[in-house]
């Protein structure tokens, strides 16, 4: 039986998603609580393996189990194993055929900032702080910029192996929120550290450091030299899952192409 | 000079205030900050010394320093070599007879509870999680009778070494919140653990297992035993400082008897 299990985290206290040699993880979580229930080692698979730091509020992970549990009772027992900081949402039985990562066909984030005169010890962790005044208008041109089917090489972490880092976005925009803004973007799949690199570039931006009509040409370059920052993992959200074109459709319009099984690697 | 520090921090990752041979806790932040400043250890004394995992919108500290620093560089630097959980608001000088711990005539705690069909990871370690329905009138009412001056030794740990138990509260109250409630708490001074075991008796209360006329007999039979519960510490904010007679009867009436220098002990 393939088990799916809809899951969300908060990352502050977790390595990351995948798991390490040493050091709290949250597959670690899971693998911990399933080799218990299964008295022998199960791996899961994830459909995004999120960095230290990074959190989930929508995440996704399967597994086969031989054992005959019904999707409610899963979800009961893990949530009752599980620390405070990781919650199954959900669990439910799919076909074999499925698979987490591969029948992906689309991701949300959120980066989520907020501005005040001084630091909040109580936000440490959730959001990043970032104190200058921003021009929150332009952040949103040069946000939008970026969506539609471009090479992200110059947007991502160089130590990015996969060979095409062609990448479509079907959203990106910055919004206001009551004590900052969250940016929300929106593609097939995302490259190593592409969110919180074009965060870093977009913060540039609402610093008036850097100009939206620059994009077109950055994406151009494909030269990652030129934008040096990326945004602190804290403020960042892992957010929604797509598994079908039909959600993206719904969500982004009927008129988008949907670029289906492409690898849609962790960020 | 004797200099007076305004700080919030969030709790979850400190060991508690008090420093430790081993652990991250918040007096080892400022003591190693102001180390490497004075080319000496400074020992820092706290109005309270809040325990792993409680947090604190106010909290005061004193120490005294030869070094020639204005209150505005004060908070300046440290604020720069502190780390994102632990804010100062705050810096002035004081006379040097004014004592952080001794001065204290009063205290507010406040205590976060969500309540939801289930856990929000992002709640984690800043407000407990109660899943029953609890009935919050009764719990207001029941908070209300701890009004006044009582003998507290039923309510407080019984680790609590201090030979007097007798604390006067000038507030204690229920109050709904959008996700839940907080119960407000203030007084001259708390036993170890005290508001965490009357949380824990006003849960009781609120879940029908307690009435609130036990309130007047249990203050008289003095017997933890009685009340077997301890509410977890990630709740737990320590809110406001009273330095002052003047503070307290501002905020709690004019008619109100103020214990003075009575022996604040940490929670």
């Amino acid at each position: 039986m393939r088990v799916l299990v809809n899951i969300s985290y908060q990352g502050s206290q977790f390595l990351g998603f995948q798991i390490q040699q040493n050091g709290r993880t949250v597959q670690q979580q899971f693998e911990r609580i399933l080799k218990r229930m299964h008295k022998h080692h199960v791996r899961i698979q994830a459909t995004s393996r999120t960095d230290r730091g990074v959190h989930a509020i929508q995440q996704y992970f399967h597994f086969d189990s031989e054992l005959n549990i019904s999707e409610q009772q899963w979800k009961y027992v893990m949530n009752r194993a599980l620390p405070d900081d990781v919650y199954v949402k959900d669990v439910r039985f799919v076909d074999e055929a499925f698979h987490c990562r591969y029948d992906c066909v689309g991701k949300s984030y959120r980066y989520k900032v907020y501005q005040s005169p001084h630091k909040d010890p109580f936000q440490s962790g959730l959001k990043t702080y970032i104190p200058d005044t921003l021009d929150i208008d332009k952040m949103d041109r040069a946000a939008q910029l970026f969506i539609g089917t471009h090479d992200f090489t110059g947007f991502c972490s160089q130590k990015t192996e996969i060979e095409s880092k062609v990448r479509t976005l079907y959203n990106s925009r910055i919004k206001k929120t009551t004590d900052g803004f969250d940016y929300i973007v929106t593609g097939s799949g995302f490259l190593y550290n592409m969110v919180r690199v074009l965060m870093a570039f977009l913060i540039e931006v609402g610093k008036g450091k850097r100009e939206p009509k620059e994009v077109p040409y950055l994406l151009e370059l494909k030269d990652r030299n030129q934008i040096p920052f990326t945004a602190p993992a804290e403020g960042l959200y892992l957010e929604k899952i797509y598994f079908t074109s039909e959600e993206l459709k719904n969500d982004y319009g009927h008129d988008i192409e949907i670029h289906q099984k492409n690898s849609s690697k962790n960020i």
